[in-house]
């Protein structure tokens, strides 16, 4: 395998007025369905960053997805990938036992690194990687895309600046129709929390932006293997938010709804339309709409290109980046207080 | 005033093979905005009712309406309407304390009454209400129209044919505007419970159709008189019900939304646009939706038709009806365990 | 039967302090499907209307209505009713060529009319009552209740004011499931115009607000009875209007749409959902949306009480109506160009 | 490495089964927004694809473009790139005027090309093109992505497999806030329906499967440069097409409609949601709706991915593409026949 990167190739260029700030040179670890769909595909629409050697020990999905987006550099180990020197930042997609691996090693190597959520299987492993990282002084950073997807950030921004009053009840409906069994060699519950639940447990600590005082939930385990959680938080702020989370559905159902304390209701559905009805200056029954235009394609909308692009520049300026592995803690520690499941008869 | 009343004239005449049920005469007692934009308007349009009395202290207001209508026969007192014997039931909207002596009043005239909610202020005094009830064998019924809402009535229907399998959580956000203030002379938290809060908990009941087992709830009252609850009940069948009320929306919004056990989300919102997504047999990401007709009119959609009829057949047959004085324990019992609200800092 | 009417009755009342301006009596005929379920009821919601008589030869259901709403006053014929002095005025739903016979005795009675739509079959016969009208100076009225249906009169408004600047294109789509055979013994596609394509025509009119230019239409008749104008219009005022009316849709589809010279989009859908999208001052991709209430109920919404309230008003201070029958002539010339339907093969 | 191309590297590798066919080597010409937003990503999504070269006299931009997404081959020419024999395809997005001579040199080299819309600036460059491609028995393709969205080709599978019947009419509203000027060197009105009109025409067209047999429009030009054509279409087949196309609103607004024979309405709105009203066997108002996963992102909804694909399979097999220039025959025939505007006064 030759091992000179298209990245390096692209620094040679004398032409390039833009060649001041490198590129950030990624090795991405994982070729699974998120890598190839998601991640790859935002990394090359990204002028900051360089996809410069990718790793997977199976070599036939990763050839393949290496030949289509022209990355020579190939690997089966992390520890080989990192050896070699070829990179500035890890981001990787891979099974939660793997991610602890990945960036154990990364910490190790002094590597800033990008980890698909989850980025560990439980608590006391994320408490033990955050130690290190902060030990490390490494910046961390956990693809919790949601965070960044254009419409969140904007309903973050909406209610960030006051115009709303503040948020007195935050609901988030997750509704996804997988998993219906253990994951990774995890039980299903478990599964559950790491694939699903933790998104938008994730989202509502976001979005109260205060400590959680109480978390209160009911949760059900079907027959048919579908699992499903409704939970309750107070928050210290005064914040209500409320959760439900299921595998019940055959499909994937997101709605994320703020009440405000002057009233007004800002819903955002499937990711995708944005509505306020009682805005300040609205008429009474008014409600404003926004939806991406019908030519919207790209990774923007979904977040993937916003995160990717902020751990770039985390990359490059040393900065921190949000969500950190330490980001994570209180949602982890919400998932350990929602109840186990009762089996429904 | 003549007494003789359009009912008894309508009885005499000789060309109607109808004539064999006759209409069930109304006595209706308050002229308030309930009695003449709901209930009176939904009562002329049934063949099987008769206002032929109208009741209340503000003459000035009360012969405006019967002049309308064509009432002749008008009281100043329930006492003095049931001592006069020209009606078979009556149905009423005022305070809820006036509501309490109604029901006695006609309770001991042996009088069967349609009782606008809220039937009465406190449990203790719905109780004793519905002892007397009990006791004398007269049909009570409570004004819950929500329960009577064409739309509301089709969910429930939905649920209860066992396609969508059973219901895992059924959630209702009730937004309004009012009251911002104390109504009928008791403070702030018991008129939004029993304005307010007293529809949805009726619903939850209603379409979860078993015991509560459990109810959690965080309240608050905000410095300019907006009051919120979030609700979280366990019932005994598994079903987990959750509630938003709040009055702080200039406005009103209504929505139910029930997750199946099947995967699929039935939701109603504004009590007219009725969703299923994931019915059985649908496409993966289908939603299939009902709404009114453009021409839609009258009150069948809003449930004062429905259950105003429910009653008339009630009066004339001696059959019950639903719901009774007696079946809103329940939602008093709930509305007693939501928590006093904290006040919002 | 029994001469005495209600409204006579009423009228003697000394208690009222409103009686200083009576309430127009009105004299109901036709107590077919429209009078009972639409014009009958907005009667009832009105202060200013009394409806004291009721004419049809149909005896059975006429006094069916009578008794429900309490009218003792009931006729065979117009002419019965109108020797009888007991109203002031005369709204009527009929078949068209009723109609005419019912508008020409109204107006030799010299008693203002309000005549459902359409009011004539052919543009020759409402030529010659137009005249009529005219030399008699009567107030006639045409129940085009689409005219004023709370939204539409909305949306006229928005378009009056300016903001928006004017009107580039208006579209008016108009599907309905009948009739699919011919109505009141006239033909398929007469019947079609007059019960159906009247009200998209009469619409487009009053938005353009401008003479028509130019009619330009296809039009179709399927095998299955099912027929189709698809027409294209241009105002003397450069607005451009398209219009498609269908009975090939078993369910009435409503939706005006109209495109400004500012780039706004204001859409009127089931004559319920008004929306806006770009308006001055509103975010590029943002809609601005309005809805009744989910308690909206009654007749305000569709038109008919409006449009009988605006009648009463004309009765009492002998001023126009709008539409009066002259208004209806370039509705009845446009609908003369819409092509004879080819059959479709 | 040397500056042999990514695709001769990939042929290499002897672990891939998949190699026995080769990836087409895409030679991409132009590096404008449309190259760097849709086509370029679209490419790289496909396994099946490989661009091999980048061809742009503006070579700051160019160079950009081919470091991001690794491309060591770079041309100042089409002819260069041609002449070079590394490429077994050319995808072009240029002005009008460049497509034809790019379409020209792509012939005249027996190369295969897909230019993005517009092919040509006139009919008559257009008819010497499909002439040319013609004689020389070389597969061409136009970059008409609204066929190849994936909701459009749903749309057109369910008219096509009969259910709902035939397409009685066809409403197609395209609204966009440019251009306001013109572009590439050409009047406002050419530019409008070379960059916008071309769009909703062709789909028309395609969904109707049928010869024009008439069209009728009428167009504006206000005076603040927005432009808007309104047209009304009558096809051999009996379906009637209309279509409105404007820039007088500052976003993008799309809807397809279709009203079938057997009273269904199919709509798609913004290339997202597709609602079906009137399905066989649905109840009377129920309307189904699809709409795109929350986390749909990617090239396959625009089209850009779909056409591409097919385009590098007609490539491989040397079978025919649709549209193919001489396709676009029809859609510019329609073009010319739409009145010259009138200026708005």
């Amino acid at each position: 395998m030759a091992h000179s990167d298209v990245a390096a190739g692209t620094a040679q260029l004398p032409t390039s007025p833009h060649s001041v700030r490198q590129p950030v040179r990624i090795g991405l670890v994982g070729v699974g369905q998120q890598s190839r769909e998601h991640l790859a595909p935002a990394l090359l629409g990204l002028d900051t960053a360089r996809i410069t050697a990718i790793t997977d020990p199976d070599r036939h999905t990763r050839n393949r997805l290496a030949d289509r987006i022209g990355v020579p550099a190939r690997f089966d180990s992390v520890e080989a990938m990192l050896a070699e020197g070829v990179i500035d930042g890890v981001v990787a997609a891979c099974p939660p036992q793997a991610h602890e691996m990945i960036i154990d090693a990364c910490l190790s190597a002094g590597l800033p690194v990008f980890i698909e959520k989850p980025p560990a299987v439980t608590t006391d492993a994320l408490t033990q990687l955050v130690k290190k990282a902060t030990d490390a002084g490494i910046p961390t950073a956990v693809g919790m895309n949601f965070r960044w997807a254009a419409p969140v950030m904007r309903l973050a921004e909406l209610l960030a600046n006051g115009r709303y009053g503040t948020a007195s009840v935050i609901e988030i409906r997750h509704m996804a129709g997988k998993p219906r069994t253990g994951l990774w060699g995890l039980g299903l519950w478990e599964s559950f929390l790491l694939a699903q639940v933790i998104h938008p447990v994730d989202l509502l600590l976001t979005l109260a932006a205060s400590p959680v005082q109480q978390v209160r939930a009911t949760s059900r385990l079907a027959t048919d293997g579908g699992v499903l959680t409704s939970a309750h938080l107070d928050f210290d702020n005064g914040t209500v938010g409320t959760l439900l989370a299921s595998t019940q559905a055959p499909r994937f159902e997101h709605r994320i709804e703020v009440t405000t304390s002057t009233g007004a209701t800002l819903r955002l559905t499937g990711l995708a339309d944005l509505t306020i009805t009682g805005a300040p200056g609205a008429a009474r029954d008014e409600t404003r709409r926004w939806h991406p235009s019908p030519m919207d394609a790209g990774f923007h909308r979904t977040g993937f290109q916003g995160e990717l692009l902020g751990f770039c520049d985390a990359v490059t300026t040393g900065s921190g980046f949000r969500p950190s592995l330490a980001d994570l803690m209180p949602t982890y520690h919400v998932m350990d207080q929602l109840a186990t499941p009762r089996r429904q008869q």
